[in-house]
């Protein structure tokens, strides 16, 4: 398995979870890039939206960003709390099952989920196409190059947490400081201007005739779009056993630090654009730029520093889908445990992750960009849905929880919480009402769908323990030997082989050699001499023959019709059939020989009779 | 199975082979159709190279059809003689391999399987091109119908011999009839107007002017070319068993039928060409019409009987791929019983046809038809090649059988084979080499490699064969009990039943219990009381657990390691591994259950060690 520790590390122990624990700074690539990495979409999603309202629009990007600002310090604050209150791992799904109960608990971790997938998809969906918008050239191969992107973030997952962070550390402080740097020339050029500077490279001017007048659905619409910019801000509280100790300490450091920065970036964002009258761009069009693009151009110039910005951020929207991939086993893995999801989400692999929530959001992310070949852009509106949806009903789990256990601070954090759980909430419903249309249905759709999964699966677990469980000691009595049947096909080493092993389990031993002639088959005269004689002499029990004719030329079924007919006259003996099996040394000798014996283990497995059990003897051939 | 009864028919007991046999009268749908089919193609592909001859190379398909004819007639006779020397089957392999040994028989096989599978895909791609091309709404879907045709095909042939001949009956029998009565009709028409008719619907001229002389070489790959309608002519003596008793004299007529039509055909549609000034028109430009939709136009005009000739030629085409779907399963069984084929093309399906080679069949014809969409025009050359080397060595070999076996009219025999062999060697050149470049070194690159399959194959089993042979009766010494080792994962019900069953085997059992963690596993401290003291008490051997520490998690792979030690600590004894097996009562709880079990057993056997058996003790899930 040597190429496989070359791709994915050597396995780590159980014990060296300690090592692969994280920091402040390797935390923030790790939990931040979603969050960070939506600055690059949340304005212009926003902007885009004030684009009918002409450059007079422009300047109601202030308010409705105050406004976000506003909800995202809200949010930090409680989720501040959830980290001290939940240091074993505070997700939403966790939070809300513990205070609000098992279905508030599944809804929000099936909205986590469904937010992760699309986060994977959008992110690297939205990178690549940033990308190509670019280098043109690339254009064909938009699908292909998203799998690729899609593979290689896979595969530095499985190799664990530490060398996540380690790979994405330079991508993502290059990129904060790359934007700072901008952001601040615009500003310092703002303040030296006495607050009208000039572009350097103007932007497209908006047409200055307002279509429109600024209504307050235009403007909650694009408070809503906005929103985007928040999603991942849980992930932090979420994946907080991967932080080493002081674990609750180094948490919310991380967590401040990423809601500091992506206050920076928002508030920046929208200064410069009312300074400099930059407006949105209408995607699809030619001349279209990203905001983002516009910003630094109008700043600095289109120079090199331009272009080496620009690729930080597509690098990060890119990256950002990393962040899920923290989140997604995770809430699988906290579901599964409440057995709502199947055991194998708890597995970790061999480099600590949970391999399994891995495999299934790649699987998952990739047939999204699949089906929509690569271009995701209905995809967007989806995925604040699932965002919110989660954070609300976290916060409304932090509300009880405070009211549950008391305390000195608990009143003030519950004020905290309750603030959180009414503006998320508000949120929500913005998101679903006015992006209804645009596909939040979707979202709405397949959460119930997912829940009603859930509980099936559940379901079948708690029957299969019921039907497993057993209190008693071994029970000793009515212990027989089985009666042996022995499928044989001619008389060579594999039926000696089949039937010598035969002779060690039982004294009952039955060979079964089907006939398709009515002749006397060869085996029935050689009996005698070939298995009769030499056991009776050893005094060993006596093989009986028994050759079933087959005038349909089946060989499976008659056999399979003997073994039922032996089960049902003996009631209370095990069947136990010993199948010789050939085993090929290459795959392409697989279909030289008939596959009976496969077939026949599998149908008698198949039917309901408990008391036929299969021995496979296997036949290593040399040659 | 009721509804593999609805679709296939009842099985068939071997008995009742006989009821299935066929009389001349449903022997020429079957075995008839390729070589009638092929006067649709043979005469046109002929008139097509002539050309650039002018009006005036018409009158060379005259001569050309009387040696095609003539040709047709030594074939004729030679399996004739064929039939009455190998009532028992007589393909070109059999007769081959008989009498010119063993590299002969093989050639002459390959060549018979790539002609067959040739026959399918151009027949089936050959009549839904006519149909398309009369119905020009259905070209989108060429590729869907052809596929579609070749399943009904498969279906039918699955069904039975007997179902096939009453199936194909009408449309045959129809097809010659309206034949038949056109080329009736045109030829009196001919002798009334003193052999210069008019035609009713006059045919397009070809440009009068002559471009090129009547060349040696064009005549020579002209009739090349119109042999193709000779095709198919060795059906009948290879898939003689089918026919009912006395077999050689029915089959006899069957073939002497089927040849009188196809010779009326020819000769009627190249006099009519003839006379009426009928050439061919150029494939693939505008205007293109085939010859005997020219033939049947000019002949009785355009009104429903030419319609309805027309459809019928379009069923025959289409139908003709149903000769190989005899043949093909015929050769392969033959070829298997030899072992140079896999084995499983000698067993008999449900309706007593070789059910494995018409799946191949369908497999290989429908991958060309999709490779090639659905357009297969450049296949045609090909299949001429594989035929004609496949009469060659046939005749060949029946000159080698006369001049072995002598005799009254042996003789005589010999000569009518031999020059039999010396016509069919000749024209295998001719098509080789004036059809080289356009496709017949495909076949001739196709041959040499399914000879090498084939006695790679041989060699599997004679080698498979030395290894398992045993000439010695049942060896009884050295026989001890197994080390049975039972891998678990808790316990409950499962457990319980797996140590049961364990019990009954052998006196040394050793439970495999993996534990990820440090911590002594609850099983540890109660595997006294639950396991080691109800076994002494009840004088049972008593078992041992045996916990494998896993710091890698990792539960399959220590397992797998653990037997291994123990085979190799005890070089005199069986292990035998009871595998515990949840059996779900629906497919899609598969995925809920972990398959350590199964990962475990297909590790093992899969390890080259023949002391290590598995038995499958299985749990069936109630809920």
């Amino acid at each position: 398995m040597a190429w496989l520790d070359f791709l994915l590390g050597r396995p780590l122990a159980s014990g060296e979870e300690k090592s692969e624990r994280l920091g402040t700074l390797s935390g923030v690539p790790i939990f931040g890039l979603d969050a960070l990495g939506s600055a690059a979409y949340g304005p212009e999603a926003a902007l885009t939206l004030l684009l009918p309202l002409g450059v007079g629009g422009i300047h109601n990007i202030v308010p409705i960003t105050i406004t976000i600002i506003a909800l995202l310090g809200v949010v930090y604050f409680s989720y501040r709390q959830t980290i001290a209150a939940y240091p074993q791992g505070g997700s939403s799904y966790v939070v809300a099952r513990q205070n609000l109960g098992k279905f508030a608990g599944l809804l929000a971790g099936t909205a986590l989920m469904v937010d992760f997938v699309l986060v994977v998809a959008v992110g690297v969906a939205a990178g690549i196409g940033a990308l190509v918008s670019a280098v043109p050239g690339l254009q064909t191969h938009t699908l292909l190059l998203s799998l690729v992107v899609l593979v290689l973030i896979t595969f530095v997952n499985l190799r664990g947490i530490r060398t996540t962070g380690a790979v994405f550390m330079f991508p993502t402080y290059f990129f904060i400081v790359c934007l700072l740097v901008v952001l601040g020339i615009g500003l310092a050029r703002m303040l030296l201007s006495g607050g009208h500077p000039t572009a350097i490279v103007p932007p497209p001017r908006p047409s200055t005739a307002a279509v429109q007048m600024a209504g307050a659905w235009l403007i909650l619409r694009s408070f809503a779009n906005g929103c985007t910019a928040m999603t991942g801000v849980e992930a932090v509280s979420t994946g907080i056993t991967a932080f080493r100790d002081p674990r609750v300490k180094i948490a919310r450091r991380t967590l401040s630090f990423i809601i500091g920065v992506l206050v920076a970036f928002l508030a920046g964002i929208a200064w410069i654009c009312r300074a400099y009258e930059i407006s949105a761009t209408r995607p699809g069009q030619s001349g279209y730029q990203t905001v983002l693009s516009l910003v630094t151009a109008a700043v600095v110039g289109r120079n090199w520093f331009y272009y080496i910005t620009i690729a930080s951020i597509l690098m990060v929207l890119v990256l950002q889908a990393n962040t899920a991939f923290t989140g997604f086993p995770n809430v699988c893995r906290a579901i599964a445990q409440d057995g709502y999801l199947p055991y194998s989400f708890m597995s970790r692999g061999r480099r600590l992750v949970y391999s399994h929530g891995i495999y299934v959001l790649a699987f998952l992310s990739a047939a999204l960009l699949i089906a929509f070949r690569g271009v995701t852009d209905r995809l967007i509106p989806l995925f604040a849905v699932g965002a919110f949806l989660a954070f609300t009903l976290s916060q409304a789990g932090m509300v009880a929880h405070w009211k549950r256990t008391g305390g000195a601070h608990a009143r003030h954090s519950m004020i905290i919480n309750g603030v959180g759980t009414i503006a998320t909430a508000l949120t929500v419903l913005v998101v679903i009402v006015s992006k209804f249309v645009e596909g939040a249905w979707i979202t709405l759709v397949a959460i119930p769908g997912i829940l009603l999964l859930m509980r099936a699966v559940r379901r079948h677990y708690d029957r299969v323990g019921r039907e497993l469980s057993s209190p008693h000691p071994l029970p000793t009595s009515k212990l027989k030997p089985p009666i042996v049947a022995v499928p044989i096909e001619g008389w060579n080493k594999v039926t000696e082989k089949a039937l010598r092993f035969a002779l060690t389990l039982s004294p009952d031993i039955i060979a079964l050699q089907v006939s398709t002639s009515d002749e006397p088959h060869d085996l029935e005269t050689q009996w005698a001499t070939l298995v009769e004689d030499p056991t009776r002499e050893a005094r060993l029990p006596v093989p009986r023959l028994q050759v079933l004719r087959s005038p349909y030329r089946a060989v499976v079924h008659p056999t399979v019709e003997y073994i039922h007919k032996l089960e049902r006259e003996h009631p209370n003996r095990e069947i136990a059939v010993v199948i010789p099996q050939l085993v090929e040394r290459h795959w392409y000798e697989y279909f030289l020989h008939r596959r009976r014996g496969e077939l026949l283990a599998a149908l008698l497995l198949l039917e309901d009779e408990p008391r036929i059990n299969i021995i496979n003897v296997p036949w290593h051939l040399r040659t």
